[in-house]
């Protein structure tokens, strides 16, 4: 091991990043005898300019007989939400998939969409529906109507009950899984959609909804999906994807992308390389055989730093390109608000430490700039209670890559590839589950502004976010439709892809959140405003 | 990485034996910076002298009239191995168990043990039963009466259902978990015990049963269970366990000890070190987030050569004494059909190769001599099928030790610790499951003797082997109460610890194997063996 000393190069006095590396333990930074310390870029910025989203004027339209259509039917309105959640559409377990489609389709057809059809894959199918409303803007809405599947234990309730829980901080929350990822809000924007027809007979944009079954699984066939409807797709004026962007405190963030994921199998099987072919046999057999899983150990550990916090894989960091100027400028914005949640953001991750040691500003860059590279899950052997003396004859590792914009998961494929036959692990199948790059929209397009215009009128300026750390198959839309995209709304909700996740709905008095009535009246003055865009 | 050239040192040219360290690839070889490799020592032998197994005269006893009733009497023994195996006793899951304790002490009291009784313990029962045959001499008779978990998948039968399948290679077998682990063997034991009563009305030898129900656990209580009657034991001639030693070409193979084992569970979770501490959060945080997943991986790297090989915990092969003169006199006796079977272990294993490429005769050795360390077991997170994008809060792998005399559980443990410590994951758990030393008998015991004896009046001459890679508590009989031990017996069983585990009970004709009745018989001249002895 050596030990490397690395200058502090901060990024901005405003931001108080300094280069995040600096802060790595020695341990994290074992290059090969002669090699370049391998590590995350950290560029330095070229602006403290900071961008503003509260000097977005707030839209001014009222629409108070919508409103007041909204908040007359509530509970017509809610019934949709639990109607959606307590169907079941576990793609990764295909629990509910198809009929999960159609209930969406049925909606679509019944709020008046002239076109609606369930749309086949080569996987779970997508829906589409076009409704013309004769305007000049056209908005696409992308939904994802499947779920993640459900954790065997930490629910409170049944996940695809639709109950509704007396939350003691929030009020009352509808606590199931697709609560907020994604069912609820994509109902409550068709909820604000319903109440626009039923007071006014028109919309002020057309609307081409675009949903899939396959979001929690990687959107594997979206872009075939998307194919069917593309050159109509392309005429549109933006992407709108409905959700809960509130957090606990009622603060908005707006993201302008996303980053891409590379999901992967790694899997050791005993073979001519050594080990067990076909079953596990006797544990003291270890004596005179090699292991599939101290295989699979060894190819993990090689992939990166021994805090595991560093990719090793060849070339792994090479495409990432500085933070343009633009994103320099929203993450100059963000900055302040960030560090003032640092708090807030370790306790609902549970967490006592950043990553490497980072301060709140260095986890922002992270977040935002950097692709991140984990383990999802790992099984062997015995994984029971008690003591089972096997020599396993295979081990599986489930990985996932988040790439930033010029990464490609092509590209990564290929260099896990490489770097596992150069280590000698040529045995070790990688199998790409999903796979999408990164995507973009800038903070100048129409319906941005006509985003951040409606969230002011609603109080709540929104934080302009260059990127979320998660992912999503926006590229699609921002590449190959060339198409902005906007992703939020008011409301609150959390634990996606865990236990209890909920949507607020009748916040309790004092609460900063938006209840369900007053997110549907987001997405109304959202479709306004950009019609009048 | 720096490549080491070894030396070949021949071990003795009877023995075939090469350094097998000169075989382990580089990459098994990394040594820190200026310190010495790191490897399993190889001991040249000091003599070429071979022990000969039939140059000890056959047992010439004659007991036609219990042969008889063994005969007439084989569907009845039959039913008592059935009746033992459809009996759960998983202890791994409290399946079972106390209810297989009453069985056996059942059997006792009906054979006419004159003291029977279950014996508590802190875990699983034991079972006593005392048959004061008015004899000279007394052997103790070590039974487990536990089985291992079933797996999920590969039974053609139900476990525990006690079914007779006809194997197309063996004939008649039973195949049920513990057919042949070790309820087959035990029942049988007990059917020649039941024969020579009938017969004889009076055994030639006194008896002392004691059974425990948690071997397949490391054997944690047995040590407490054998307090209770430490004295009366230490009176004893002998002790043995009764086992299916023949291979499916008919050969016995006697062990004169076993391995000890240390099965330890290594955990990670997140906490001061970093990573979220109380449950999984969303995969996309790793990007600002520890690892325990990752943290796991790399203190199991820690742990071994790339290869996972070689054990890289300081001092875990220090201990490790020259094989002693009678050793090595019983491994040159035994080399030969080791070398002549390797194409047939092989198959059995499902292995292309050796481990580190040793030839067939160096893997005697490092089954003998050396110890090993294996991963039973390894989970962390979504292990389902498709993909679930979770950075999981915890991870656990379950391990093993097979330990050579003069390593200890305490010391394995010690030095684990240490090098965890040393390497900065003080935070990694260890949690021992089990832990016991390894034991030996001379072949110059009565009791050896008595069970060559009897197997060369069956036309077995048995192969003499210093030792088993597996483990088994004996040490608590060659150690604590200074007795020879004896396991095994004719007969033929495989898949223990695996799907489709079977004992042969009538073997087709041309078989080389013994079925059941002969199993009987062979304990029968056994027990006048040892009296006459």
């Amino acid at each position: 091991m050596t030990k490397t000393t690395v200058s502090r190069r901060g990024l901005g006095a405003l931001l108080g990043l300094g280069a995040a590396a600096a802060a790595l333990p020695a341990s994290a930074q074992e290059p090969a005898a002669g090699a370049a310390p391998v590590k995350a870029p950290k560029y330095p910025f070229a602006t403290t300019e900071a961008f503003d989203a509260s000097k977005v004027p707030a839209y001014k339209g009222r629409h108070d007989k919508v409103y007041a259509h909204i908040d007359a039917h509530q509970d017509e309105h809610l019934e949709n939400l639990r109607r959606w959640v307590r169907q079941r559409s576990i793609s990764a377990q295909n629990d509910g998939v198809l009929e999960m489609a159609k209930l969406v389709e049925g909606d679509l057809k019944a709020l008046g969409f002239q076109e609606t059809a369930i749309v086949p894959s080569k996987g779970h199918p997508g829906v589409w529906g076009w409704f013309d409303a004769r305007a000049k803007k056209t908005l696409v809405v992308y939904m994802m109507y499947d779920v993640q599947p459900i954790e065997p234990t930490g629910w409170k309730v049944d996940a695809f009950a639709g109950e509704l829980v007396d939350d003691p901080k929030f009020g009352q929350v509808l606590m199931a899984r697709g609560a907020t990822n994604q069912k609820g809000p994509e109902r409550a924007f068709l909820n604000a959609v319903a109440s626009i027809l039923a007071v006014n007979r028109k919309l002020p944009v057309n609307l081409m909804v675009l949903a899939e079954g396959e979001e929690e699984l990687g959107s594997p066939n979206y872009p075939e999906i998307i194919g069917k409807y593309e050159d109509r797709l392309k005429t549109a004026d933006g992407v709108f994807f409905p959700m809960n962007s509130q957090s606990p405190g009622g603060k908005v963030t707006l993201p302008m992308g996303v980053k891409g994921i590379w999901y992967a199998e790694l899997e050791s099987v005993g073979g001519p390389q050594g080990g067990p072919k076909e079953a596990e046999v006797h544990g003291s057999q270890k004596s005179i055989l090699d292991s599939p899983v101290w295989r699979l150990a060894h190819a993990l550990a090689s992939l990166t730093s021994v805090d595991g916090n560093t990719c090793l894989v060849p070339g792994f960091y090479d495409p990432i390109r500085p933070p343009s100027l633009e994103e320099q400028r929203l993450t100059n914005g963000l900055m302040p608000a960030w560090l003032a949640e640092e708090a807030q953001r370790k306790d609902a991750l549970k967490v006592d430490r950043w990553m490497n040691g980072m301060t709140a500003g260095e986890t922002l860059y992270e977040h935002l700039f950097n692709p991140s590279f984990n383990i999802d899950g790992l099984v062997s052997g015995y994984t029971g209670v008690g003591t089972k003396t096997i020599l396993p004859h295979k081990a599986l590792a489930k990985i996932d890559v988040r790439m930033v914009p010029n990464q490609t998961p092509e590209q990564i494929m290929q260099q896990f590839r490489d770097h596992l036959d150069a280590k000698g692990f040529t045995d070790i199948t990688i199998t790409q589950l999903s796979g999408y790059p990164a995507a973009q929209t800038s903070v100048d397009a129409p319906l941005v502004r006509a985003a951040i215009g409606a969230f002011n009128k609603h109080g709540v300026t929104p934080r302009i976010m260059p990127r979320l750390a998660g992912s999503a198959p926006y590229h699609v839309f921002t590449d190959r439709l060339k198409l902005p995209l906007v992703t939020g709304g008011m409301g609150h909700g959390s634990a996606q892809h865990a236990p209890n996740e909920y949507m607020v709905i009748k916040p309790k008095a004092g609460s900063a959140v938006a209840g369900l009535a007053e997110v549907e009246k987001f997405y109304v003055d959202l479709l306004f405003a950009l019609a009048e865009a």
